[in-house]
């Protein structure tokens, strides 16, 4: 039995299956008779300017065309409630006779739920509230992987396996940064790409490593040496020993250059000035950098048939648990090879908290990722389009 | 009848369907009962470095596995023969009793056939040459288009047709940066991710009209103050009324404050010019730029099926026309809506030549197509995953 009326909010950074979710909870809810369902625009936001639309008016039809486009459909918010932010919520919601509250998202918005039901707590005000998981980045803790992770996986993956036959084709170094600020798992999804021996990425650089721009250029110059090209993936969230990202670092050392004028932003940045690193410390010419940017989490037709189902899947089961009487994070388990399992946790467990990747997914050198990380990725992102090679032996030399 | 051995090359940027053209041609060719087909390594360089593989022994299944691979099977090469380059050639051409020639490639690789043709005719070596078109770009002369089109642009189109998703769920400003220098049809392409009618992009600036900084950011503006955010798709050779490229003339306006101390350059430098743009001269806060970069030419499992079945017709019809005993390009022509004929036409057609896009193509104001555009490229790029919306209507507002 669902207490009060249903709303559902989605928050942080879209991905291709997070609309799954959302039409799992909202045909859940349906199932068991939610005596409302409303969906909050641009996530906690909206509940306090009030911005509700009735989901319970959608068709099923409509709504199964929304869970197979990627994005938040209900729009999104980087908002992060405090307690008066919190007050004005509960006016909102008991206005409206709203007694339960779904939120998918990431680590913050797990957090905002965590506050919010303290706050609730506080206020007396009967409040039950289930996160839904959601992230592309992977890092979420007591999860297995998250939600939005296996297609963004499989973009990277795409795009590496083109780019390495891009750089195949005209040789030369080719780097491409990868999303993820504290966990490396998005960029390590890149070795998926590989099939043959010499295939690309031959570098992978994590931010759970320090970089070293000068290691860097030495490693990109023995891999050119050896394959004659290199495809590197790099983590926009690289940083120093110190912990200072190599973006801030790099573009600091230009500044100075530039006597304080020129200001570097963007999201082309890294690319860029690991291209110019690359150029300036080695004797490679042909240099490429990409920035796959917002591409990755929201592309129109890239996406892990599994991904989709465990998406509608934790939405389904978010509704069930709090029907049941509970609150909480749904978290991902896998069972076997490969199997899940969808349970509950307590907030705290999640909220504000990041995974990063384990030691024994990444290589001793730290530039590449370990057979205990691609048995991990590989049932996630399901099958690929496979990159094939002419076989065709090669003809004599006639001319000496 | 073919003359002598069928040699088989590409040339320039790779494509999605590049390999179609080069599996049509060999199969095509064994069809005819040449003596002998070979491929050249790295297109005209392979034929200098004498660098072969006999294409006959490839087996038809790992044909059709290489056909739907992205980029150029036998690698590639930006290399432009000389006088002293074509002799060299020849001595190759001969010593292998090499007497038809395809070059799988754009303009240049077409100039690089004329070139090969009237040297041959000097020298009095007996080669036939037919060239097989290919191009992201679309800016052949005579072709209604250029296989590698379609697919590219289905890939633009997909790419904001997520990032108008993306900017629906987190408000701001997007610019993606499309491939292009001279011919706005990749660009162009970015129109069929609209659906709703205030989807974007709101804005797409080609390289067929003069690019104006100032004029830019207001029309950016004035998009953002309509629809509360605003999706913009930017050609990279846009340039100013002088037709010098916007990237050199920011480049050089920072070069400048930084006293020629700083260098900027790589793919995404456009992308954080413009952005940083439109930050200094709005009152927008949230602006991210995209580069799309290699991506749009060679992401695995992005794919137009037109462009695929017509990428191995060129290539089977170079077999054709070359044992008719004809020199030339297989060129595109529209006939009805849609079917496509397949023609030769003199190589001095295309070769060196660039088509931009027609005026008919482009609205008024120059920042977006017109429905004539959208006629001409919708068969191309073919069925594409439908985004779709919440339909839900708004819950009224109790707080009053």
């Amino acid at each position: 039995m669902l207490q009060g009326k249903v709303l559902i909010a989605q928050g942080g950074g879209p991905t291709a299956v997070i609309n799954q979710s959302l039409v799992g909870a909202v045909q859940e809810a349906r199932r068991q008779g939610a005596e409302g369902i409303y969906g909050a625009r641009h996530g906690v936001s909206g509940i306090i300017a009030e911005d509700f639309v009735d989901l319970a008016q959608e068709t099923d039809a409509n709504l199964e065309a929304v869970a197979t486009t990627p994005c938040s459909a209900l729009g999104s918010t980087r908002d992060k409630p405090d307690e008066a932010y919190c007050q004005e919520i509960f006016k909102v919601l008991k206005a409206h006779g709203i007694g339960t509250f779904f939120y998918i998202g990431g680590n913050d918005s797990s957090d905002t739920l965590r506050i919010l039901l303290d706050e609730a707590k506080k206020a007396d005000y009967a409040l039950r509230c289930v996160h839904i998981p959601k992230t592309i980045d992977n890092d979420l803790m007591v999860n297995d992987h998250t939600p939005g992770y296996p297609s963004a996986a499989k973009f990277v993956a795409s795009a590496f396996a083109g780019a390495n036959e891009d750089n195949r084709a005209l040789p030369g170094v080719y780097v491409g940064v990868v999303m993820g600020r504290h966990a490396g798992f998005l960029t390590a999804a890149a070795a998926l790409a590989r099939r043959y021996p010499d295939d690309g990425p031959h570098l992978i650089y994590l931010p759970e490593r320090t970089f070293e721009v000068d290691a860097f250029c030495k490693d990109v110059q023995a891999a050119f040496d050896e394959h004659g090209r290199c495809v590197v993936a790099v983590s926009e969230g690289i940083h120093d020993a110190d912990g200072t990202p190599i973006l801030a670092k790099l573009s600091a050392e230009l500044e100075k250059d530039a006597h304080g004028n020129v200001q570097l932003s963007g999201t082309g940045a890294l690319a860029d000035l690991l291209t110019d690193a690359i150029k300036n410390n080695t004797s490679i010419k042909r240099v490429r950098g990409d920035t796959f940017g917002c591409l990755q989490r929201s592309f129109l037709g890239c996406v892990s048939a599994l991904d989709q189902r465990e998406a509608r899947e934790v939405g389904i089961r978010a509704v069930q648990f709090a029907a049941a009487g509970q609150d909480g994070t749904v978290t991902i388990h896998r069972v076997g090879d490969y199997a899940a399992d969808f349970r509950l946790n307590a907030l705290e467990d999640v909220a504000a908290k990041t995974k990063v990747m384990d030691d024994a997914f990444i290589s001793d050198d730290g530039t590449d990722v370990t057979a205990a990380f691609m048995d991990y990725a590989r049932p996630l992102v399901g099958p690929m389009d496979a990159a094939e090679r002419l076989r065709a032996p090669a003809v004599a030399k006639l001319m000496g």
